[in-house]
């Protein structure tokens, strides 16, 4: 079977990251994955939560949502249900995990940062999606408190690693880099791995969906995962240098 | 005390209309007044709410909800506080109740089309864009089930009518068309006004934000915002034939 | 089409206004539009919120509720249903605007006053008939305080303006003053006014239920509002003075 | 100690039944114990609950509230908090079970009656007289249901029994009937007792709010509530046959 | 008929109080009426709810829950409802009387107890079951202080009785002690009953859950009661001395 | 750093299976990794839910949930927030993805199964424990529908593989089986395997708590969480022989 948009299994759709995208927030990004479209913004206040107060560190965390037409078939609004579901829930605190691991916390000083990834329009990875838009997002809002002079640390010590992730699964038994939403629906297995800019692991998840897999499968996966992440790295490094 | 943005008192925003902005919806438009930028999609489905079947007429709701950090400082998101506050509600049901007027429900059939009015950037009159955004949407979303033969009338029937809103208010005792966000806070009456195509009146909401307003000033008021209406028409009619 | 109750189409129906209905209220008035029937009572705090605290302000607030059998059918309670719907808190808030801009909050000093209306028995314009009664209801917390030498203005400097509230609306084309249930459903505009003892404006919101209205119906409803509005506030002035 | 009100410890409060409060309800009854003034409404569907139907039986049920400023201090709104709470929860159990013990459900047929009893006024013995008012509430539904030809038995094998509640408790020793508000607060030992027509017990509800009680306390208890149901029972049938 | 154990009316079922059932917790008991099983574990905490602070006092709360096969029938959880059902409730409020009946909130200075009881397997009895855990618990909880130093009276002060609770009720006319689920469906009258070591009452509560019941039925069950307690303060006390 | 219970690296602490912990569910097991003690039950309804009626296929999910004082320091409950929490969602869908895995839904014919995963006691794993627990239940809820001639198949077509779930870590750079509470908040990684009693995965969720971590030592993980699986479905066997 080959991919509906003709890639081959080790590519990744065109990756676009537009910085300062809205007026108000400190750091803001629309990151495109293909047809995915996510709007990540950084949010800065002074300060961190009461149980932090004094330690002397930062906070950074996440908030994940799509909007009810970003897919396919209209969803309903978790407002309007009154409460937030797994999923939105799992996906916001891996996002929050996820840049926690690029920044030195004790370097950002008691700041706090709140990353909100909003799905525009969806097409597989939303979440990978994000991920690797928020480090960018976090990223302005950082400098942004540098040139304010509110950094305890240098901008590169309290960024000290870049963050990207990226899906991969089995479809048909073909390993495959950077799912669309119709792999994504067909896979057998279904990973999703955040990767530090030097090709270490900060999180790896990966379900047999339909089934289960081997040991030598799982190895293919790793390997196409990190192979994406380094493209990702480079993709955030351009979009950051311009 | 000049307009922020050098405008004169009578004179609307940049306004664009951006059909087509997401690949799912059977209607989106990104809707710019200047800055307050909205996502207004229509989602079709086939049939009506229970209470409403076998009536032959189809339903029209709306759903309005602001992004975290769509404004200067980030807000809460009522997905969180597990509940939808007293302005969204609002907001939301002034949107329905004025997509409804121009819309022949029974000519529609029994289809129902909910549009999601989603507030990526704020800057004042995010109602009246949701409004103004949603028309269009609307239109394209009848258009759809045009193509598909499932419309009980024809388009031009189904939609009877075209709807526009603007605000208008008073600051420092001048009446001014089409308030931005700093013009608001600083408004004494503060009036969103929707209207037809035909210059009739679909809903008035004025309010004495710090104050009371005379009858004179009512007036003044309601000719600045027919005005404003039909140059919104315009605008409408033009990206519906683009 | 004769209204129901056989009145002329700028006649109020008998409006009584009982002060002291309650014993545990600062203020409490028993407040009838024929057959509409709310409990308005007001109740002081010494204080005010966090957020206002040393700005030398007070704070006025209102809440409105319907028991459960008001109506003809009998409505679920918001309290089992575990939120306040969409209609609830568009009217809290108009009845707490409203009677914010009757009082100048720095002559009352830093006092909270929550007004409650609750509807025990409905037959159209209950808000309406909650601002015209909650007026009076603050206007005895007032003099409470007064008493209690806590107020930093005299009664007639707090309380600045008087405020009444009333609808009206277009049913077959002829414009009515104060409409009943029977009279609301089937009107084709539908407007409430809140007004001055002044004869000026403090809100307008005009809706056309089932259609559009003209700029000359416009006009012909807001006088008919006004003088409805006159009426209110001598019976005010007649039960404040008893 | 002498009673607050000077009565005697085995006597009961003025105690009025005022049917037809309101035009809407089937049954509408405003019960006043002393200051304690509670609107009991009856509300009649055809049908029942899904789980009943088929079975010929008709259903019973109760909720109970207070307004917000029934009290000498301002309670927040359970729908505000978003939650019905424990002890609005407990009364509103209590009267429904209450209420079923003195209705033949075979009798009445697969219809529903809602019995809402709202708290105006507080000044102790809440749910006592909600349950001896909407007693009579529930009578006039019944009658009303009669009239309609709706019933399957007569109105008075449906109410083959008479219900009432009365609270008795022990101050400094002294068992007291009818607690007031602040007898209420004082009482070392504090039992609501519903009872029939005919002197037996339906459920009694005893606490040693600061101790503990002897069993010879509890058998004095018991005739003191008896007695005074007595008497209630007496007002209940006072009342309807008028 | 008979008792479905082979009981005799006015025995216990095998009541057994287990100990240290947990490792975290302060107190930890299992208790189990015959099938009846459930966890009582005491939670200490320095200081109390801020509306206590600087009085001296001590406070002790409850909480009841039911696993969701702990019964014939697998229920729902509360937490996936989003809200507590009046039965729960009801129970919670119950225990947490119950247990400070028993203990000297002055002698346990400023420390706060929260038992929770949790039921792991339910055959009627559970709340009755849960006092007569909870006691022991929380004992063991005031020598875990004890031993702390951190108590402001002995422990014999603190705990200054003991508490225990039995259910009783009619079926077919015979007074029972203790039922188990069965038995509990049949009765016609259903009464919990509270006590102390020494006799005394502490709360009763008494439905008739299928009819009403007469004066000397009240009198036979609370013998019936007064001495099961007696036999369950024997086991609470055997249990403390091993 | 020696393991606090003095364990090898690569060694299991003591696991105990024991089925038939309560009465009323359609299989329990009391699942214990030393101190870590999960009552998981299995119910089983006949029929499945209205989305899947007709497809022939049955159903399988968990809930997961923590008893509050299961852990060092009291949680507060989930049903009293009103919400659950992320952690509590996200381990729910965990494990009922992975009993799925395990499950031919079609052999099991349209009956569903809830499994309830409750932690007693906690020290870690609890997950891990939940789903090896469950796994044991699931088996005995579907013995008992094959003992009533409810399975579409046979017991072993149904559960046509065996599932088991530990954790792993890496501590002070060394990597460890099982992890007890102490390791898991001082691991620098932490990771869940969930594997087949054949050796396959069916899922990875490896976090880099207080870091990242190398490819080498992410291999060095999963042979671990074999080799820990393997003992652990041997005891599933065992336990299911017996």
């Amino acid at each position: 079977m080959a991919r509906p948009d003709g890639r081959s299994a080790d590519q990744l759709r065109p990756v676009t990251l537009t910085r300062h995208w809205s007026i108000h927030p400190e750091g803001s990004v629309l990151v495109e994955f293909g047809n995915t479209r996510v709007l990540c913004t950084a949010s800065v206040t002074e300060g961190v939560p009461r149980w932090r107060k004094g330690s002397g560190l930062g906070w950074v965390t996440a908030e994940y949502s799509m909007l009810p037409r970003a897919t396919n078939t209209r969803g309903d609004r978790e407002s309007i249900k009154g409460k937030v579901g797994g999923r939105t829930h799992e996906i916001s605190r891996l996002i929050g995990r996820s840049l926690r691991a690029c920044i030195d916390l004790k370097a950002l000083g008691e700041n706090s940062v709140v990353l909100d990834c909003d799905v525009l329009q969806a097409d597989g990875g939303t979440r990978t999606a994000a991920i690797t838009g928020a480090y960018v997002a976090l990223h302005d809002a950082v400098g942004w408190l540098a040139e304010r002079k509110s950094l305890a640390g240098k901008v590169e010590k309290v960024m000290h690693r870049s963050i990207q992730a990226v899906s991969v699964g089995i479809i048909e038994g073909e390993p495959r880099l950077d799912l669309m939403y119709l792999e994504d629906v067909a896979a057998e297995v279904d990973m999703n791995v955040v990767a530090t800019g030097d090709g270490d692991f900060v999180e790896v998840q990966g379900t047999g969906e339909n089934g289960v897999f081997r040991r030598d499968q799982m190895d293919a996966l790793l390997d196409l995962a990190l192979a994406g992440c380094a493209d990702l790295s480079a993709a955030q490094q351009k979009a950051l240098a311009a």
